[in-house]
């Protein structure tokens, strides 16, 4: 997929460390390219369920950002990514000693941009798929409350 | 609706006051209905995106609750809910003194029930839509894995 | 809520006249206000899957219709409507005599209208929810493709 | 994945032939292992909507029978396959010579299957994405009015 924007890579990282949430959950980009963002994550005991599991919430929260994050990299310079919508199933409890979040782009067009997401919990090395989302990211110009 | 378990409001008090999230996300019941569940939390400071609005993963996961417990109300009394999967539209900016989460069961059936569920922000006495979910949720008996 | 035109009315009921496929499957416009709309269709032995009730494929694409009309109702004058997406949740099959599509908005946004639709099997008189609708539509301007 | 039917292709096959509506599209398979099913059909005129591309709900129609069927290539020999829901985004006009859908399951559980399709639209050689879908699959043993 074609970048609108030559700088899409800095800007893509500057937007992610400005995202305190990333930090507090201890969140890291892994891999970047244009349409298709991998995030990851240690386990967390302080952001688990009560069976010891990390919490779908925050499968949900940085699956979510997976996907901003893809359709950001295609966005022209002074757009902001805004989630629309999304929807996720849930496929196993989310056990692991770290997570792997890919966001993918499948479809980039001028106002919306239909995304995929994929989380995964690696446990000795296996990786097991724990959700997948569909969800759709508008690009936002000229409003500063949604700013990312 | 009809309850299938007559301790159906004990049990589902029970089960909510166990939710450590809850407590944590300061949320209390407001009202609890066979199939229909409100929940409310104040704004907090601590739990804003950038723009000091409440995170939308708060709104999804409190929304996510409500639909849950909506979906508890009407369960036999061994049995225990899991969310399948759900689906959330974002309308507005979470803005707000405090927070409404109203979730309610479309359709009880013996295996899955069909829920939805609309999250409000209440400012200066007006209450505005912020998020609107549609969620599947399943019945569970005897895995202990997914007790709730 | 407020239509953005003051001949919304006649225009939808235009539009929906120019629609083949309503005509085909003989569907009619039961109820039409801002933002909400209901649709009918009677019972129809040529559109059934193996089992004799309606076909889901019948069900969604009336919902669809339903959902994308109460949009249309708000739009201005040159706008209009395409379907983002959609999410349907199947309660019970489609057996009736007469089928009852409600159509409304959750939320009117100046690009994008966040919808709900219902529908409902009649039988006897008695009204049974069949099918619920979560839909994303956009208003579009200047694209003859998308003219609905 | 693993079939848990040894006569799963021949299973397949047989329910696919018995469904009528697959045959007044003129959907055949093109592809079958377990787990992933390919549909192909040609463009057909009289299946258009106002702009001479094929109607959203042929689309929609077709990929929910190619989850249903990558789900029930996965199926115990005794089990019914039946839609509990799905989510669809509309990605561009369905133009083309011919229609390919693929639907894969992402997660095989005991009652519930996790689906994804995509729908493609092939004109001039070129392979363009239409629609894609996640849906949840339900199996169903021992109800009648289900059977698929």
């Amino acid at each position: 997929m074609e970048p609108r924007n030559p700088d899409w890579k800095a800007r893509c990282e500057a937007s992610f460390h400005k995202q305190a949430v990333m930090g507090t959950l201890g969140v890291s980009v892994a891999a970047l390219t244009p349409g298709r963002v991998t995030l990851e994550m240690p386990f967390r005991a302080d952001l688990t369920q009560q069976h010891g599991f990390l919490h779908a919430c925050v499968v949900t929260t940085v699956l979510d950002s997976a996907c901003g994050y893809a359709a950001f990299t295609l966005m022209p310079d002074e757009a902001e990514v805004l989630t629309v919508e999304f929807k996720s199933n849930f496929l196993a409890p989310a056990r692991g000693d770290t997570f792997r979040f890919v966001g993918e782009v499948v479809k980039a067009g001028r106002t919306l941009m239909v995304t995929r997401g994929d989380a995964f919990a690696v446990r000795d090395g296996q990786q097991v798929a724990v959700s997948t989302m569909q969800a759709t990211m508008m690009v936002v110009t000229g409003r500063a409350d949604v700013a990312r």
